[in-house]
């Protein structure tokens, strides 16, 4: 009747702010790929004024740049990573997939007992 | 100017759906606290359909009831938490906690470069 139980973590990095998580890790993905803040928006059905205000408050909150953008020149333009966007992007998702492994060995743990409630008459 | 960094975790338990997390475990200690559902919805400023249908669904998904209701009688009916629903909760309360512990040590681990990233000109 029941399916076995497992966990889902959600991960967010604040300082005075809320300034890191799922979101913002994302989009910065999505401009390494399309070398584009407006592009990154649009590919997560996101206004490109979200996307700003997102990547604006996470500097605020961070204390650095987490793109470098051009405006024209021979490129057209184009917005790509800081070496310190780079930097938490690995941190973060490296953070979460050591987490959500202990998370889940923890879970199967404490939670070992969960069968034998299902199991009553 | 930037703060320290500090992680924040959203813990939520899933079968076929998601049926424990923190709504849940807070709604159960306003119920255990009040001897009521609807007292208990009351003091979370939810209604009480809102907290039935929450708690209808985590039933649900965990194969289990998590209140016992009397209507009438000597006591004039409420609620009181099955030995399930303790188990669940004072298990979830312990993962959450031992989890938060290992996140906040590895997070200062993962993210110790963070203040030589602010400190550059």
């Amino acid at each position: 009747m029941s399916e076995p139980l497992h966990v889902n973590l959600s991960i967010r990095i604040f300082s005075d702010r809320k300034c890191f998580g799922p979101g913002v890790a994302t989009l910065l993905h999505r401009v390494e790929e399309r070398h584009s803040l407006r592009a990154a928006a649009a590919s997560m059905e996101m206004a490109y004024s979200k996307a700003w205000a997102v990547l604006h408050n996470a500097e605020e909150g961070l204390g650095f740049k987490l793109l470098h953008s051009r405006t024209g020149g021979r490129s057209g333009g184009g917005a790509t990573l800081t070496d310190e966007a780079r930097r938490m992007l690995a941190a973060y998702e490296d953070y979460c997939t050591a987490l959500r492994e202990y998370g889940d060995r923890l879970f199967a743990e404490k939670f070992a007992f969960y069968p034998e409630l299902t199991r009553r008459p």
